[in-house]
């Protein structure tokens, strides 16, 4: 925290920025450690906010939040986890068919709160500023909402999991969302156990951290740097200290 | 900051989430505010590594991260937008294209640093754990990733604005991207002269802040609220004082 640029007047403070930071890399996709207390309302306003306030393609704000408490909607979508996921384990041969099967990868039934966040192309007219190009802004903007409300969640001691062990078919049929309208994720949310210290993936074995620098290219694709100055900066690994 | 539920234990502090809160609302997609002041190396590295500890579908971390600060290249890039820009101001008709063609919408020759963030979505093989029934997760984590980059910088007073005005192949062209890589987004990042206070589409009138409330439904598409509690706490937009 001590390399703030002179000029960098509008910086927030270095506690604040130890706290963005410690937000970021404790956060976690979770699966296994709800607990069913519910999230006050007031709670929920603000993790909410934090997801309008996401940035989207010409000010669209694409998205809508479908909050899903009905236990027999969280039955359907979790029948749905399962027929999917019996597929999903299916493409997956031998040691590592195993290893998917012992994954616990949802928690649709535990989480207290099931949130699908979806997409509205049409919101803003035919023509968005921004999107002519590039056609899947909106659901980009829709997905850093997403990334908002995570952060907030976590913050708030709020635990999210991204379900994506279902088919939108389904997804669409448990909630009514009419065919215009694009389900992009589908979220658990609750107050939790604990926050693992690592990736379940990670830790399980799954697949492992990448070399940040190996990621990092200079004005060209794998581009090499001009001074080598960032990259060795990139192998100390030394924000993700809280990780 | 008053509603914690009595069991969440793993919650921020309060002064931790007040700063969270204050980096989401305060962040701005920036495009007529920076400065030529070079970002230091070692802030390059923390909002680099908030990147990298996005969450990614199967622990897949499939972004690769290109630093532009080569002249030649920008200008290629503003070039390609000019073009872009040209065939996007042409389709509005009437007072909204002059409106359109009245916003300064990138900084890609001001801004000290351009990133073009990538998805490789080969990088773990055909098979992703979570990747089978929704396909693009991938791009969802690569832009969960552009997110967590937005927010870490915003915290360290560096501005960045998502330059969508480009086509795909001009962006690969410049930065020589392979087939099998999807550029998904291309920012420009600088410290700023100020935040603005709201979102310069916002503020020109060129759309407007839609009520949080409209776009909450409970347990299916369009679902009203069973106890109306929630949806008060969206109307009051509390917690976006500091917007």
């Amino acid at each position: 925290m001590d390399a703030l640029a002179p000029d960098s007047i509008h910086a927030l403070s270095a506690a604040e920025r130890a706290a963005i930071y410690r937000c970021i890399f404790t956060r976690r996709d979770v699966r296994s450690q709800f607990r069913p207390d519910p999230i006050p309302n007031a709670v929920l306003a603000r993790i909410l906010q934090a997801a309008h306030h996401a940035p989207s393609v010409g000010f669209m704000q694409p998205w809508d939040f479908i909050l899903v408490r009905d236990p027999q909607v969280k039955k359907r979508l979790h029948a749905a986890f399962q027929a999917a996921n019996a597929e999903a384990a299916d493409m997956f041969a031998g040691e590592r068919q195993s290893a998917y099967r012992a994954l616990k990868l949802q928690g649709i039934l535990e989480a207290p709160l099931g949130l699908c966040i979806t997409c509205d192309r049409g919101r803003a007219g035919a023509t968005v500023l921004g999107r002519t190009h590039q056609p899947e802004m909106d659901i980009y903007s829709t997905v850093c909402a997403v990334q908002n409300l995570w952060l907030a969640a976590r913050a708030e001691g709020i635990g999210v999991g991204w379900v994506s062990i279902l088919r939108y078919q389904d997804l669409r049929a448990a909630l009514g969302i009419p065919e215009e309208i694009l389900p992009i994720a589908f979220l658990c949310l609750g107050y939790v156990s604990e926050f693992l210290p690592a990736p379940e993936l990670e830790s399980a074995g799954w697949r492992k951290r990448l070399p940040l620098g190996d990621l990092v290219a200079f004005d060209r694709w794998h581009g090499s740097e001009p001074d080598d100055g960032l990259l060795p900066l990139l192998e100390e690994d030394a924000v993700c200290s809280s990780k």
